[in-house]
C-alpha cells in the first residue's frame, strides 16, 4: 500500500489539477489472473537498484475524450494522436508524481519512456513474478484502470 | 545502426533457436508518424545512465500463434495467456540479448519488466523525443514489426 498510493493519489491529482476532474478509487484487486482492459493506455517501465516493475493507466474511449476536452477545450470523436500524446504525458507526469513521493521515503527508482498503446478494448498484462495490484477508477466522465507491478 | 542492430540480430536468433523460424528483416523506417500495428506486442523500458527508451516487438496473430505451435508443439486458435506469456519471454529473451551485446560494447542499460498488450490491431507510439526505428520483419508464417526509441 505504501507503495501503490502514491500512484493512485497522483494520478487523482493530475486528473484535478489538468481536467478539473473528479475521479473514484474502486476496489483494489491482488488476482494474478485481473485483467486491466481499456481503450487508450499508458505504460511506463520503472527501474530501481533493488526491484523493477512496470504501471500503466488504462483508460476507456468515453473517459479519454472527455480528458481531453477539459483539458484543451476541443470535442474529439476518436482517439487521435493529439489523444495519445495527451494519455503519454498523463502517465508521464503520475509516474513523476509517485516517484517523488517515493523518493521522500526513500524509495527510489527511475523511470523508461512512456508508451501509449491504443485499440479498442485491449488488454494488457504485466510479466511480473511479484506483487500486482488493480484499481479501477469511475466518474461521471468515464473510467480507467491503474495497475503497479514489481518484480521481487 | 550500432544500437539497432543488436537488438534485430537478436529476434532473428530467439526465433531461429526457439521456433526454426526464418524472419526477414524489411526496410526499416525512421518516420516520426510511422506506427507499429499489432494483435499481441511485448513490451520493454529501458533506463541506462545517459539514456532512457523503449522497445516493442509486435506481433500479428498468424505469427504469435505459428510461434507458439512450433515452439510448444500445439495448435491454439486465439490469443490466450500462453500466447501473451510467450510474447513477454520472447520479448525479455530478445531484449536481454541485445542487452548482452551492447554490454560488450560497453553501452549499459537496465531493463524493466515486460508488458504484454493483447487486442486486434492495436498501435503502439513510444513517446520520445530522440532517435526512432521501425523494423517490419515477414515470413512464411506471419509477420511482426520491431521498435526501438531513445530520449537522449
Amino acid at each position: 500500500a505504501e507503495f501503490v498510493n502514491p500512484f493512485l493519489s497522483s494520478f487523482i491529482n493530475v486528473l484535478q489539477t489538468m481536467a478539473q476532474m473528479e475521479i473514484k478509487p474502486g476496489k483494489p484487486s491482488l488476482k494474478k489472473d485481473a485483467i486491466a482492459h481499456g481503450d487508450v493506455s499508458g505504460l511506463i517501465g520503472m527501474v530501481g537498484p533493488t526491484a523493477k516493475g512496470s504501471f500503466a493507466i488504462s483508460f476507456n474511449k468515453e473517459l479519454a475524450l472527455n480528458v481531453f476536452r477539459l483539458m484543451v477545450g476541443e470535442e474529439v470523436e476518436e482517439i487521435s494522436d493529439d489523444i495519445t500524446d495527451m494519455v503519454g504525458e498523463i502517465t508521464n507526469m503520475v509516474a513523476g508524481g509517485a516517484k517523488r513521493q517515493l523518493g521522500e521515503k526513500g524509495f527510489e527508482f527511475s523511470m523508461a519512456t512512456p508508451i501509449v498503446v491504443s485499440g479498442p478494448s485491449h488488454t494488457i498484462t504485466h510479466q511480473v513474478d511479484g506483487a500486482k495490484v488493480l484499481m479501477p477508477f469511475t466518474s461521471e466522465h468515464g473510467s480507467a484502470f491503474i495497475e503497479i507491478c514489481f518484480n521481487q
